[in-house]
């Protein structure tokens, strides 16, 4: 469509194509090929991006195709055709070649530190200068993410949720030394992708939504444990009460609301009184050979049975429902 | 339309009335006025049911009928005329003359040991022998509820999820006297309903879907505390992930999938054994006026100056939009 008739012309449109904008996506990085890297590959090439991806495996490919076309129906956009993502990818033999260019990299290697530190450093000295550096960890911090660059700051941390191409939360936790601004530019990145991105205040280990879901685990596991409810049970009780009411309103407002016109103010005064004596009866059970044989067992007479791939896609179906429903009855009501 | 000839049609219609059916429902009692039985009476009203309502307020008849003009359009069978509600509706002036004849009476009163036990012993006595005595009771037990009565296992505990007219659970606990058979009436009773009732297999304070939420407040708080995320910020982190995650697979089945094709054998076995050891960095906040203050603060300068009403009307008709998205989905797969 655009004839370019000089080198001026022709720099500058290489540029709009590397640092890319709403209308037109640059390229990106994805490092690693694991379960959340299939994700964001899905979802970065879903929104148009040239996708680099760095794998040590030698059937790469083969595999990513392979995810992709898993994932093809289930992308929140709606069903885009196999080839119009797998059109978009790039497979690179290292890392540095994987970066050169590219207008952010989303590391996806495995949980450990050392690694992790190296291959920021290579990324940092192969990158531009203003690519986003994200990493997709789930346990590391970042200022130790970034403990070997010039400028450790420039490392923070995006963490997706499982799925990531449907889930829409990122949390974003960048480090004490991070650049004003940073934050802001990958708040925007990824909200561009269609994503939430959540800002952490500060660092904490397992961050937040994961710290939720390891207390309400454990909750979950103590009960069983007791023999009040079975794994089955317990799953129908909350996808079919605080699961919905967490969709839709999160756990403050879902109080606020329980406080009646009074609010999380009567709530807490009143009823919220005994809050702090009903912790004393939570349980913390031990997660020893017993537990995890009783948990096994459970799950091998129900769901366990069912193939990961179908579990997985009638999840994914039923996830997008769900937030397609919110978003949708947000904007009837505005 | 039915010509009653004799007084043996007479009484054969009674019955029919009486104890009801899919097709024809028949009376029911509501115990109370409180936010609970006004969730109760809207689905009871909503399904054809007659419902005696007893209410010590000397404007019960005009304070259901506001909640009714404000629940009629969010019933989850879709919006009803407030007529065709309130037509069903019979007020009365005492328990005796509200469970005369009826299936089922669903008690709401304040949670006091003593009162209830009275008030079911007195129910117990004008009900039909074989109406289902419920309690929407969140903290006593079924066996101490009963406990006035000449049969105490006959009363079990129903307890509902707020708003009750469209949170599909209710947690079914019964005493340790109950008689068999009477468990699967309570079920068939709340499934025509088109409830969701789980039977807890033992009586544990707080049940279970309380405990869970009770669970993750705790961390919430923490957190809050702890100046990671704000109320809102860990509403935004809860609705964009775990709850919409938990409106479609419980937490077992989401973890059994994070564990890929391996299940949660392998959830457990590799990336769950840090499990216990996360759990002890999990918090354990004060209740106490400053944390109160801090919450309160938050909130006031948040969703606390949206007016209660509209808060939760939008809160109910995502929620519905919610569920209904989710049985769509899975009638799809189907």
């Amino acid at each position: 469509m655009l004839t370019v008739t000089s080198d001026e012309a022709r720099t500058a449109e290489d540029v709009t194509e590397r640092t890319g904008s709403a209308a037109t996506p640059g390229a990106v990085a994805v490092i690693g090929t694991g379960v959340i890297a299939l994700g964001w590959i899905a979802l970065f090439a879903a929104a148009g991006y040239e996708v680099r991806i760095s794998s040590t495996r030698p059937d790469a490919e083969e595999h990513v195709r392979e995810a992709l076309a898993l994932y093809a129906d289930s992308l929140p956009q709606g069903a885009l055709p196999l080839q119009k993502l797998t059109e978009r990818l790039v497979f690179t033999p290292d890392v540095e070649s994987a970066v050169t260019g590219v207008e952010a990299v989303q590391e996806n290697a495995l949980e450990d530190l050392e690694l992790k530190q190296a291959l920021f450093a290579r990324i940092a000295a192969a990158a531009p200068a203003d690519a986003l550096l994200l990493s997709s960890t789930s346990t590391l911090l970042p200022d130790d993410l970034g403990a070997l660059l010039p400028e450790p700051g420039r490392v923070v941390v995006g963490h997706p949720f499982n799925p990531p191409h449907i889930v829409p939360l990122v949390e974003v936790v960048a480090g004490e030394q991070a650049e004003a601004g940073l934050i802001e530019r990958v708040v925007a990145f990824y909200r561009e992708l269609g994503k939430v991105p959540v800002v952490l205040r500060r660092a904490v280990p397992g961050f937040v939504a994961n710290r939720l879901q390891s207390a309400l685990l454990r909750e979950s596991i103590h009960l069983v444990r007791e023999g009040v409810v079975t794994v089955d049970e317990l799953d129908a009780v909350v996808t079919s009460s605080i699961g919905p009411r967490w969709a839709v309103v999160g756990p403050f407002r879902a109080f606020h609301l329980a406080g009646g016109p009074g609010g999380l103010r009567h709530w807490l005064e009143h009823l919220g009184k005994g809050l702090e004596l009903s912790w004393t009866g939570l349980g913390n059970p031990p997660v020893d050979r017993a537990t995890v044989d009783l948990l096994l067992e459970q799950v091998d007479a129900s769901f366990g049975t069912e193939p990961y791939r179908s579990l997985a896609a009638r999840r994914d179906v039923e996830q997008n429902a769900v937030i397609a429903a919110v978003a949708a009855a947000r904007a009837e009501q505005e």
